[in-house]
Order: structure tokens, then sequence, then C-alpha cells
């Protein structure tokens, strides 16, 4: 059973094309933000690219735990991954995620202080399809 | 510009068939699930239905924090709502939200012990569209 689950999470994931990212804000309020999902990272390490000076990475900077949700509305179906995002500037990490064209978004090109990713890597994720549900650890993944 | 941003987050929640609700667990990890939006509520009142013995539910009666996103990730627009949740068991609200047929998942019916209607209370809204974003006060609702 454990099986169909990972694989039903994976097809999740991998057919979504944005995740829905949980952070806690400096009042201890949830927050969502719908961000695109790059074709990079396994079922442990998600990856998401944005600003340094958005809100978003003010709150990982200040509190690292986070989720990241897939879903698929019309099937009722979805993952919710919990786990700690890192931010990182490191050119490796810039350059994994950059694309041609982003200068638009970061005039300076890969190294643009104001461009980070968002690294995130999940403890444990909780499958939801109709009324069945399950919690699978980091090590079933 | 107050006027249109406030159009489009109503232009988006009547258009929204689900909205990302967040809560925060008892370990302090921002959780998200996607709920149907019912036919019922107004900018600052957002109104959901679940189990009394849902995980959320025990999120939300533990800790009210919660925020409430409903966005078009085509259009790149997304309205996220902050404020406090209530778990509501008391008859009035249980009839506001049911619906003929709901019997098949609370098999005694409108004041089945297991149903709850979530009642959410917003107190800020943030809108982005694009690389555009603005916060609003629930009074500017």
């Amino acid at each position: 059973m454990k099986e169909d689950v990972k694989a039903a999470v994976r097809a999740l994931r991998q057919t979504s094309g944005e995740a829905y990212v949980g952070s806690v804000d400096g009042s201890g309020f949830p927050q969502i933000k719908a961000m695109f999902v790059p074709p990079h990272g396994d079922l442990r390490t998600h990856y998401f690219s944005t600003n340094v000076s958005s809100l978003r990475t003010g709150q990982f900077l200040e509190n690292p735990r986070a989720c990241v949700y897939y879903c698929d509305t019309e099937d009722i179906r979805g993952a919710l991954f919990t786990g700690t995002m890192t931010v990182c500037t490191d050119h490796e990490h810039r350059t994994l995620l950059w694309n041609e064209g982003d200068e638009k978004y970061y005039p300076q090109g890969v190294d643009d202080p104001d461009y980070c990713v968002l690294k995130f890597t999940a403890e444990t994720v909780r499958y939801y399809h109709g009324l069945e549900k399950c919690t699978l650890s980091v090590e079933e993944l």
C-alpha cells in the first residue's frame, strides 16, 4: 500500500505546475503563496526561486518551518509535505534554477543580490485522496 | 486604486471553487489543505465545512491563527486573507452549510457530532497580480 501512495505522491508532484508554499509570519500566522515548480529536486528536496526582498523569504530567514502542498482539486487528491526551508544565495544553487530570460526579474543576472533559491527539505508527507489519508515519514519517501 | 483591488479580490473569491486553508500545527509548522468554497460569506467571513475529528479542526481548536488563499495560477493572481478561525458546532452554522446528500459523510445528519463549520474572520488581505502586490486591512475590504 505504501508503494501505491509513494507512486501517487510522485505523480502528483511531477504533474503539478505550481505548489502552494506555507510559512509562518512574525506574529505566528500561517501564510500561503503559489509558486512555480521547477524541474529539479526529488521527493525530499523541493526548490523554488524568488526575491531575497520578498515577504516570504524574510519569514523563512526568521522561521524555517515550512510546508509544500501539491494538489489536483478535480480528483480531490493532495500531498502535503512538512519540513524546513533554507534560503540559498550561493552561486551553485542560483545557477541550478536560473533560466534564460530571468534577467527581466533580476537585472544583474544569476548573482543579482535580490535573487535567491528556496530549498525545502521534507520530513513527512501526508497524502489525501477522496476520504482516504495517510502520513509517511521522509525515510519512506 | 484600492477600489480596483477590492473588485479584483471579490472576483477572485467568487470564481474560486476551492480555497487553500492554512493552519499551524502543534509543533509550529504551517499546514495547507484545499477546501471547497460554499456559496456563503462575504470578504470578511469565509466558511468551510469539515469533520470535527479532522487534523485541521484540532489545529484550529488549539490555535485559531489562520489564512485563506484564493488564486488563479494561469493569470498569476492571488488573494491571501489572514485572520482567525472559529470551529462552530451550533445548529445555525451547521444548517447554513448543510447540503442535501451530506448524510453520506455525516450519517446522523445536520447535527452529527462529527460535522462542524469552520468560520474564518479576515483581518487583512494581500493581493498579488504578476509583480504587483498590496495589502488592505479588513476595514478597507
